[in-house]
Protein backbone atom coordinates (compact mmCIF):
# COMPACT_ATOMS: atom_id res chain seq x y z
CA UNK A 1 0.00 0.00 0.00
CA UNK A 2 1.48 3.47 -1.24
CA UNK A 3 1.00 6.53 1.06
CA UNK A 4 -1.70 7.90 -0.98
CA UNK A 5 -3.83 5.18 -0.29
CA UNK A 6 -3.16 5.29 3.59
CA UNK A 7 -4.07 8.67 3.27
CA UNK A 8 -7.20 8.14 1.49
CA UNK A 9 -7.84 5.32 4.53
CA UNK A 10 -7.10 7.96 6.95
CA UNK A 11 -9.60 10.63 5.29
CA UNK A 12 -12.07 7.98 5.32
CA UNK A 13 -12.17 7.18 8.73
CA UNK A 14 -12.21 11.01 9.91
CA UNK A 15 -15.57 11.27 7.05
CA UNK A 16 -16.76 7.92 8.63
CA UNK A 17 -16.46 8.92 12.13
CA UNK A 18 -18.40 12.52 11.57
CA UNK A 19 -21.04 10.99 9.74
CA UNK A 20 -21.68 8.84 12.70
CA UNK A 21 -21.44 11.59 15.47
CA UNK A 22 -24.44 13.16 12.64
CA UNK A 23 -26.50 10.37 13.04
CA UNK A 24 -26.81 11.02 17.08
CA UNK A 25 -26.97 14.78 16.69
CA UNK A 26 -29.53 14.74 14.11
CA UNK A 27 -31.67 12.30 16.53
CA UNK A 28 -31.04 15.00 19.14
CA UNK A 29 -32.61 17.86 16.52
CA UNK A 30 -35.35 15.86 15.17
CA UNK A 31 -36.51 14.80 18.55
CA UNK A 32 -36.13 18.43 20.18
CA UNK A 33 -38.14 19.85 17.38
CA UNK A 34 -40.58 17.01 17.03
CA UNK A 35 -39.88 15.78 13.58
CA UNK A 36 -40.40 12.28 14.14
CA UNK A 37 -40.93 10.83 10.12
CA UNK A 38 -37.05 12.51 9.82
CA UNK A 39 -36.11 10.95 12.95
CA UNK A 40 -36.95 7.32 11.68
CA UNK A 41 -34.78 8.17 8.64
CA UNK A 42 -31.92 7.89 11.10
CA UNK A 43 -32.64 3.86 11.40
CA UNK A 44 -32.33 0.87 9.61
CA UNK A 45 -35.49 -0.62 8.93
CA UNK A 46 -35.47 -3.18 11.96
CA UNK A 47 -33.55 -0.85 14.64
CA UNK A 48 -34.31 -1.16 17.80
CA UNK A 49 -34.54 1.27 20.92
CA UNK A 50 -33.89 0.36 24.22
CA UNK A 51 -34.64 3.73 26.18
CA UNK A 52 -34.64 1.59 29.94
CA UNK A 53 -35.63 -1.50 31.65
CA UNK A 54 -39.29 0.11 32.11
CA UNK A 55 -40.05 0.12 28.56
CA UNK A 56 -40.33 -2.43 25.69
CA UNK A 57 -37.96 -2.12 23.70
CA UNK A 58 -38.77 -0.41 20.19
CA UNK A 59 -38.71 -2.61 17.40
CA UNK A 60 -38.53 -1.57 13.24
CA UNK A 61 -39.63 1.77 11.99
CA UNK A 62 -43.46 1.62 12.51
CA UNK A 63 -42.90 0.95 16.60
CA UNK A 64 -40.13 3.38 16.95
CA UNK A 65 -42.18 6.09 15.11
CA UNK A 66 -45.74 5.49 16.89
CA UNK A 67 -44.04 5.60 20.00
CA UNK A 68 -41.69 8.69 19.86
CA UNK A 69 -44.51 10.62 17.95
CA UNK A 70 -47.11 9.69 21.05
CA UNK A 71 -44.22 10.69 23.46
CA UNK A 72 -43.48 14.14 21.69
CA UNK A 73 -47.80 15.14 21.21
CA UNK A 74 -48.58 13.94 24.96
CA UNK A 75 -45.36 13.49 27.02
CA UNK A 76 -43.18 16.74 26.39
CA UNK A 77 -44.02 19.99 25.83
CA UNK A 78 -40.07 20.86 25.41
CA UNK A 79 -36.84 18.85 24.86
CA UNK A 80 -33.64 19.95 24.88
CA UNK A 81 -30.54 16.94 24.20
CA UNK A 82 -27.33 17.93 24.85
CA UNK A 83 -24.73 15.39 23.27
CA UNK A 84 -21.09 15.06 23.51
CA UNK A 85 -18.07 12.96 24.54
CA UNK A 86 -17.66 11.27 21.25
CA UNK A 87 -16.38 7.87 21.59
CA UNK A 88 -16.74 6.80 17.92
CA UNK A 89 -15.26 2.81 17.20
CA UNK A 90 -15.55 1.77 13.17
CA UNK A 91 -15.19 -2.00 13.58
CA UNK A 92 -15.13 -2.67 9.90
CA UNK A 93 -16.20 -0.71 6.63
CA UNK A 94 -19.74 -1.58 7.54
CA UNK A 95 -20.28 -0.88 10.99
CA UNK A 96 -19.34 1.02 13.59
CA UNK A 97 -20.18 1.74 17.70
CA UNK A 98 -20.69 4.90 19.55
CA UNK A 99 -20.76 6.11 23.00
CA UNK A 100 -21.32 9.14 23.63
CA UNK A 101 -22.53 11.28 26.44
CA UNK A 102 -26.43 12.89 27.07
CA UNK A 103 -27.50 16.14 28.89
CA UNK A 104 -31.05 16.13 28.59
CA UNK A 105 -33.70 19.04 29.87
CA UNK A 106 -37.41 18.12 29.39
CA UNK A 107 -40.65 19.76 29.72
CA UNK A 108 -43.50 17.72 30.56
CA UNK A 109 -46.77 18.49 28.63
CA UNK A 110 -49.02 17.91 31.73
CA UNK A 111 -47.82 19.38 34.09
CA UNK A 112 -45.54 22.14 33.10
CA UNK A 113 -42.70 20.83 35.54
CA UNK A 114 -39.01 20.07 34.39
CA UNK A 115 -37.35 17.02 34.90
CA UNK A 116 -33.42 16.19 34.14
CA UNK A 117 -31.63 13.54 32.68
CA UNK A 118 -27.29 13.34 32.89
CA UNK A 119 -26.27 9.95 30.85
CA UNK A 120 -25.11 8.33 27.83
CA UNK A 121 -26.28 6.49 24.57
CA UNK A 122 -24.59 3.63 23.43
CA UNK A 123 -25.37 3.24 19.33
CA UNK A 124 -24.06 0.52 16.86
CA UNK A 125 -24.42 1.65 12.97
CA UNK A 126 -24.45 -0.05 10.18
CA UNK A 127 -23.50 1.80 6.71
CA UNK A 128 -26.61 1.39 4.42
CA UNK A 129 -26.25 2.20 0.78
CA UNK A 130 -23.08 4.93 1.59
CA UNK A 131 -25.07 6.35 4.77
CA UNK A 132 -25.01 5.56 8.23
CA UNK A 133 -27.44 4.42 10.16
CA UNK A 134 -28.17 3.23 13.65
CA UNK A 135 -29.08 -0.24 14.03
CA UNK A 136 -29.47 -0.11 17.87
CA UNK A 137 -29.67 2.61 20.17
CA UNK A 138 -29.50 2.11 24.30
CA UNK A 139 -30.13 4.76 26.43
CA UNK A 140 -28.27 4.84 30.27
CA UNK A 141 -28.30 6.60 33.17
CA UNK A 142 -26.00 8.27 35.40
CA UNK A 143 -28.90 10.02 37.04
CA UNK A 144 -32.29 11.42 37.01
CA UNK A 145 -33.49 14.20 38.81
CA UNK A 146 -37.97 15.17 38.13
CA UNK A 147 -37.87 12.79 35.91
CA UNK A 148 -40.24 10.61 33.96
CA UNK A 149 -38.94 7.00 34.62
CA UNK A 150 -37.02 6.10 38.65
CA UNK A 151 -34.94 3.34 37.07
CA UNK A 152 -32.79 3.54 34.01
CA UNK A 153 -29.78 1.15 32.26
CA UNK A 154 -26.57 1.80 34.02
CA UNK A 155 -23.51 3.17 32.69
CA UNK A 156 -21.16 0.21 34.08
CA UNK A 157 -19.77 2.46 36.72
CA UNK A 158 -17.38 0.11 38.64
CA UNK A 159 -17.90 -0.66 42.15
CA UNK B 1 -11.66 14.47 -11.94
CA UNK B 2 -9.64 12.24 -10.49
CA UNK B 3 -9.63 10.30 -6.92
CA UNK B 4 -6.81 12.87 -5.62
CA UNK B 5 -9.34 15.76 -6.32
CA UNK B 6 -12.08 14.18 -5.23
CA UNK B 7 -9.92 13.61 -1.84
CA UNK B 8 -8.71 16.81 -1.31
CA UNK B 9 -12.04 18.39 -1.98
CA UNK B 10 -13.26 16.30 0.70
CA UNK B 11 -10.26 16.91 3.12
CA UNK B 12 -10.99 20.82 2.48
CA UNK B 13 -14.71 19.80 3.85
CA UNK B 14 -13.73 18.67 6.92
CA UNK B 15 -11.20 21.44 7.25
CA UNK B 16 -13.84 24.01 6.50
CA UNK B 17 -16.93 22.43 8.97
CA UNK B 18 -14.18 22.57 12.14
CA UNK B 19 -12.90 25.96 11.21
CA UNK B 20 -17.04 26.86 11.43
CA UNK B 21 -17.11 25.35 14.61
CA UNK B 22 -14.26 27.41 15.91
CA UNK B 23 -15.90 30.65 15.15
CA UNK B 24 -18.89 29.97 17.89
CA UNK B 25 -16.05 28.48 20.15
CA UNK B 26 -14.21 31.33 19.97
CA UNK B 27 -17.38 33.68 20.51
CA UNK B 28 -18.09 31.21 23.93
CA UNK B 29 -14.83 31.88 24.74
CA UNK B 30 -13.96 35.41 24.26
CA UNK B 31 -17.67 35.96 26.07
CA UNK B 32 -16.47 33.88 29.37
CA UNK B 33 -13.65 35.79 29.15
CA UNK B 34 -14.49 39.40 28.34
CA UNK B 35 -12.88 39.79 26.00
CA UNK B 36 -15.48 41.90 23.55
CA UNK B 37 -12.73 43.42 21.46
CA UNK B 38 -11.53 39.62 20.47
CA UNK B 39 -15.18 38.78 20.01
CA UNK B 40 -16.24 41.14 17.39
CA UNK B 41 -13.20 40.09 15.27
CA UNK B 42 -14.81 36.54 14.61
CA UNK B 43 -17.48 38.72 12.63
CA UNK B 44 -17.69 40.35 9.18
CA UNK B 45 -17.90 44.24 9.60
CA UNK B 46 -21.42 44.06 8.41
CA UNK B 47 -22.38 41.41 10.61
CA UNK B 48 -26.12 41.07 12.48
CA UNK B 49 -26.48 39.84 16.20
CA UNK B 50 -30.42 38.58 16.82
CA UNK B 51 -30.70 38.10 20.43
CA UNK B 52 -33.91 38.08 20.60
CA UNK B 53 -37.35 40.00 20.09
CA UNK B 54 -36.99 42.03 23.41
CA UNK B 55 -33.41 43.32 21.97
CA UNK B 56 -32.63 45.30 19.07
CA UNK B 57 -30.67 43.36 16.44
CA UNK B 58 -27.17 44.71 16.71
CA UNK B 59 -25.61 45.59 13.57
CA UNK B 60 -21.88 46.14 12.19
CA UNK B 61 -18.39 45.88 14.45
CA UNK B 62 -18.77 49.20 16.57
CA UNK B 63 -23.02 48.27 18.16
CA UNK B 64 -21.43 44.59 18.58
CA UNK B 65 -18.81 45.62 20.15
CA UNK B 66 -20.51 48.35 22.71
CA UNK B 67 -23.80 46.83 23.53
CA UNK B 68 -21.64 43.24 24.40
CA UNK B 69 -19.01 45.80 26.22
CA UNK B 70 -21.73 46.79 28.55
CA UNK B 71 -23.35 43.29 28.74
CA UNK B 72 -19.87 41.72 30.15
CA UNK B 73 -19.04 44.81 32.39
CA UNK B 74 -22.47 45.66 33.54
CA UNK B 75 -24.64 42.81 33.29
CA UNK B 76 -22.75 39.86 34.37
CA UNK B 77 -20.85 39.03 36.42
CA UNK B 78 -19.71 35.65 34.91
CA UNK B 79 -21.25 33.24 32.21
CA UNK B 80 -20.43 29.98 31.15
CA UNK B 81 -21.52 28.83 27.28
CA UNK B 82 -21.26 25.06 26.38
CA UNK B 83 -21.76 25.21 22.93
CA UNK B 84 -22.50 20.75 21.25
CA UNK B 85 -24.48 19.62 18.74
CA UNK B 86 -22.81 21.27 15.99
CA UNK B 87 -24.82 21.09 12.50
CA UNK B 88 -22.59 22.78 9.55
CA UNK B 89 -23.60 23.24 6.00
CA UNK B 90 -21.50 24.15 3.88
CA UNK B 91 -23.58 25.86 0.89
CA UNK B 92 -20.96 26.61 -1.34
CA UNK B 93 -16.90 27.21 -1.45
CA UNK B 94 -17.39 31.12 0.60
CA UNK B 95 -21.18 30.26 2.50
CA UNK B 96 -21.84 28.61 5.18
CA UNK B 97 -24.58 27.51 7.88
CA UNK B 98 -24.58 26.70 11.39
CA UNK B 99 -26.95 25.56 13.89
CA UNK B 100 -25.50 24.06 17.06
CA UNK B 101 -27.23 23.56 20.88
CA UNK B 102 -26.03 25.86 23.77
CA UNK B 103 -26.46 25.09 27.82
CA UNK B 104 -25.52 29.01 29.12
CA UNK B 105 -24.90 29.77 32.87
CA UNK B 106 -24.78 33.09 34.02
CA UNK B 107 -24.59 35.25 37.05
CA UNK B 108 -26.14 38.84 37.57
CA UNK B 109 -23.65 41.31 38.86
CA UNK B 110 -26.46 43.12 40.16
CA UNK B 111 -28.13 40.67 42.46
CA UNK B 112 -25.71 37.73 42.22
CA UNK B 113 -28.15 35.47 41.26
CA UNK B 114 -27.71 32.54 38.14
CA UNK B 115 -29.78 32.31 35.15
CA UNK B 116 -29.92 29.53 32.70
CA UNK B 117 -31.09 28.76 29.12
CA UNK B 118 -30.93 25.81 27.03
CA UNK B 119 -31.12 26.53 23.57
CA UNK B 120 -29.43 27.23 20.18
CA UNK B 121 -27.52 29.04 18.00
CA UNK B 122 -28.41 29.79 14.10
CA UNK B 123 -25.46 31.09 12.03
CA UNK B 124 -24.66 32.18 8.55
CA UNK B 125 -21.02 32.47 7.84
CA UNK B 126 -18.74 33.58 4.86
CA UNK B 127 -15.12 32.99 3.61
CA UNK B 128 -13.83 36.44 3.95
CA UNK B 129 -10.17 36.23 2.39
CA UNK B 130 -9.65 32.63 3.53
CA UNK B 131 -11.00 33.06 7.42
CA UNK B 132 -14.51 32.05 8.37
CA UNK B 133 -16.94 35.18 9.98
CA UNK B 134 -19.70 34.85 11.05
CA UNK B 135 -22.14 36.98 9.62
CA UNK B 136 -25.48 36.91 10.90
CA UNK B 137 -26.17 34.90 14.65
CA UNK B 138 -29.44 34.54 15.86
CA UNK B 139 -29.91 33.25 19.23
CA UNK B 140 -33.38 31.00 19.87
CA UNK B 141 -34.54 29.81 23.24
CA UNK B 142 -35.96 25.95 23.86
CA UNK B 143 -36.36 27.10 27.72
CA UNK B 144 -35.15 29.56 30.53
CA UNK B 145 -34.68 29.74 33.87
CA UNK B 146 -34.28 33.02 36.32
CA UNK B 147 -33.39 33.98 32.97
CA UNK B 148 -33.11 38.36 32.70
CA UNK B 149 -35.58 38.40 29.43
CA UNK B 150 -38.65 36.77 29.21
CA UNK B 151 -39.49 36.08 25.75
CA UNK B 152 -36.90 34.08 23.09
CA UNK B 153 -36.94 33.59 19.83
CA UNK B 154 -38.35 30.21 19.08
CA UNK B 155 -36.51 27.15 17.65
CA UNK B 156 -39.23 25.86 15.77
CA UNK B 157 -40.27 23.23 17.52
CA UNK B 158 -43.77 21.30 15.66
CA UNK B 159 -46.63 21.52 17.29
CA UNK C 1 6.38 21.26 -1.54
CA UNK C 2 4.02 19.78 -3.70
CA UNK C 3 -0.04 19.84 -3.11
CA UNK C 4 -0.35 16.49 -2.29
CA UNK C 5 2.40 16.97 0.56
CA UNK C 6 0.28 20.03 1.68
CA UNK C 7 -3.10 17.80 2.23
CA UNK C 8 -0.52 15.22 3.86
CA UNK C 9 0.29 17.91 6.70
CA UNK C 10 -3.99 19.10 6.67
CA UNK C 11 -4.91 16.01 7.44
CA UNK C 12 -2.43 15.08 9.88
CA UNK C 13 -3.39 17.86 12.01
CA UNK C 14 -7.11 16.98 11.95
CA UNK C 15 -6.10 13.51 13.21
CA UNK C 16 -3.58 15.03 15.74
CA UNK C 17 -6.59 17.70 16.99
CA UNK C 18 -9.29 14.24 17.14
CA UNK C 19 -6.73 12.60 18.96
CA UNK C 20 -5.84 15.67 21.13
CA UNK C 21 -9.35 15.58 22.16
CA UNK C 22 -10.01 12.12 22.82
CA UNK C 23 -7.58 12.21 25.80
CA UNK C 24 -9.68 14.42 27.77
CA UNK C 25 -12.74 12.53 26.21
CA UNK C 26 -11.06 9.20 27.87
CA UNK C 27 -10.16 11.00 30.93
CA UNK C 28 -13.98 11.87 31.43
CA UNK C 29 -15.17 8.54 30.59
CA UNK C 30 -12.63 6.44 33.00
CA UNK C 31 -13.34 9.13 35.59
CA UNK C 32 -16.91 8.78 35.64
CA UNK C 33 -16.98 4.64 35.18
CA UNK C 34 -14.83 4.37 37.86
CA UNK C 35 -11.69 2.82 36.17
CA UNK C 36 -8.45 4.73 37.88
CA UNK C 37 -6.22 2.06 35.51
CA UNK C 38 -7.30 2.91 32.49
CA UNK C 39 -7.32 6.53 33.36
CA UNK C 40 -3.52 7.32 34.40
CA UNK C 41 -2.52 5.46 31.20
CA UNK C 42 -3.90 8.64 29.48
CA UNK C 43 -1.40 10.86 31.24
CA UNK C 44 2.49 11.03 30.81
CA UNK C 45 5.02 9.03 33.65
CA UNK C 46 5.26 12.20 35.07
CA UNK C 47 2.23 14.20 34.43
CA UNK C 48 0.96 16.88 36.57
CA UNK C 49 -3.06 17.10 37.50
CA UNK C 50 -3.89 20.64 39.38
CA UNK C 51 -7.52 20.84 40.32
CA UNK C 52 -7.47 23.94 42.18
CA UNK C 53 -5.47 25.82 44.81
CA UNK C 54 -7.09 23.98 47.72
CA UNK C 55 -5.52 20.40 46.33
CA UNK C 56 -1.51 19.62 46.59
CA UNK C 57 -0.71 19.34 42.26
CA UNK C 58 -0.52 15.55 42.08
CA UNK C 59 2.85 14.81 40.29
CA UNK C 60 3.07 11.14 37.94
CA UNK C 61 1.32 7.81 37.89
CA UNK C 62 1.64 6.63 41.36
CA UNK C 63 0.26 9.97 43.01
CA UNK C 64 -2.71 10.62 40.32
CA UNK C 65 -3.47 7.16 40.65
CA UNK C 66 -3.81 7.14 44.06
CA UNK C 67 -5.33 10.19 44.66
CA UNK C 68 -8.12 9.76 42.04
CA UNK C 69 -9.09 5.85 42.97
CA UNK C 70 -9.52 7.63 46.63
CA UNK C 71 -11.69 9.61 45.26
CA UNK C 72 -13.91 7.76 42.79
CA UNK C 73 -14.26 5.09 46.27
CA UNK C 74 -14.97 7.22 48.93
CA UNK C 75 -15.96 10.80 47.71
CA UNK C 76 -18.15 10.47 44.99
CA UNK C 77 -21.12 7.36 44.08
CA UNK C 78 -21.41 8.88 40.58
CA UNK C 79 -19.91 11.65 38.01
CA UNK C 80 -20.97 13.06 35.11
CA UNK C 81 -18.02 15.18 33.03
CA UNK C 82 -19.46 16.82 29.53
CA UNK C 83 -16.20 18.21 28.07
CA UNK C 84 -17.06 20.80 25.23
CA UNK C 85 -16.13 24.14 23.17
CA UNK C 86 -12.63 22.07 22.41
CA UNK C 87 -10.29 24.79 21.49
CA UNK C 88 -7.03 22.64 19.79
CA UNK C 89 -3.66 24.16 18.98
CA UNK C 90 -0.94 21.55 18.18
CA UNK C 91 2.30 23.47 18.76
CA UNK C 92 5.05 21.57 16.96
CA UNK C 93 4.76 17.91 15.77
CA UNK C 94 5.46 16.60 18.85
CA UNK C 95 3.18 18.97 21.41
CA UNK C 96 -0.23 20.41 21.81
CA UNK C 97 -2.33 22.46 24.21
CA UNK C 98 -5.75 22.07 24.91
CA UNK C 99 -8.93 24.27 26.17
CA UNK C 100 -12.51 22.71 26.93
CA UNK C 101 -15.28 23.68 28.32
CA UNK C 102 -16.60 21.39 31.33
CA UNK C 103 -20.12 20.77 32.79
CA UNK C 104 -19.71 18.44 35.44
CA UNK C 105 -22.17 16.46 37.71
CA UNK C 106 -20.96 14.43 41.15
CA UNK C 107 -22.94 12.94 43.71
CA UNK C 108 -21.12 12.49 47.30
CA UNK C 109 -21.49 9.16 48.80
CA UNK C 110 -21.41 9.96 52.45
CA UNK C 111 -24.45 12.74 52.19
CA UNK C 112 -25.80 11.37 48.15
CA UNK C 113 -26.23 15.61 47.53
CA UNK C 114 -25.41 16.90 43.73
CA UNK C 115 -22.33 19.70 43.26
CA UNK C 116 -22.11 20.79 40.02
CA UNK C 117 -18.99 22.49 38.21
CA UNK C 118 -18.91 24.92 35.74
CA UNK C 119 -15.50 25.39 33.95
CA UNK C 120 -12.64 24.25 31.74
CA UNK C 121 -9.75 22.06 31.62
CA UNK C 122 -6.28 22.91 30.07
CA UNK C 123 -4.27 20.56 29.04
CA UNK C 124 -0.63 20.41 27.52
CA UNK C 125 -0.19 17.01 25.74
CA UNK C 126 3.15 15.10 24.14
CA UNK C 127 3.35 12.59 21.70
CA UNK C 128 4.84 9.74 23.17
CA UNK C 129 5.80 6.65 20.49
CA UNK C 130 2.75 8.56 18.22
CA UNK C 131 0.26 8.40 21.04
CA UNK C 132 -1.02 11.57 22.05
CA UNK C 133 -0.83 12.13 26.30
CA UNK C 134 -1.87 14.21 28.50
CA UNK C 135 1.78 15.94 30.69
CA UNK C 136 -0.18 18.60 32.45
CA UNK C 137 -3.99 18.89 33.50
CA UNK C 138 -5.37 22.61 35.17
CA UNK C 139 -9.17 22.33 36.21
CA UNK C 140 -10.47 25.78 36.25
CA UNK C 141 -13.65 27.01 37.56
CA UNK C 142 -16.35 29.48 35.99
CA UNK C 143 -18.90 28.60 39.15
CA UNK C 144 -19.91 26.06 41.43
CA UNK C 145 -22.78 24.86 43.09
CA UNK C 146 -22.92 22.83 46.33
CA UNK C 147 -19.69 21.88 45.24
CA UNK C 148 -16.70 20.03 47.74
CA UNK C 149 -14.55 22.65 47.30
CA UNK C 150 -14.80 26.43 47.80
CA UNK C 151 -11.73 27.80 45.54
CA UNK C 152 -10.96 26.82 42.01
CA UNK C 153 -8.12 28.51 39.58
CA UNK C 154 -9.96 31.43 37.69
CA UNK C 155 -10.89 30.98 33.92
CA UNK C 156 -9.35 34.38 33.43
CA UNK C 157 -12.44 36.52 33.17
CA UNK C 158 -11.24 39.61 32.43
CA UNK C 159 -12.23 42.93 34.77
Amino acid sequence: MNSSNIEGDHLQLLIDQQAIQNCIIKYCYYFDTNQPDQLVQIFTDDASIDYGPEVKTLKGHPEILATISHGLTHTFAATSHHVSNFMVEVTDSQSATLICYLYAWHQYKETGNVGYLWGQYSLHLKRVRNHWKICDLVLRGTATQDFHRANMHSIGRMN
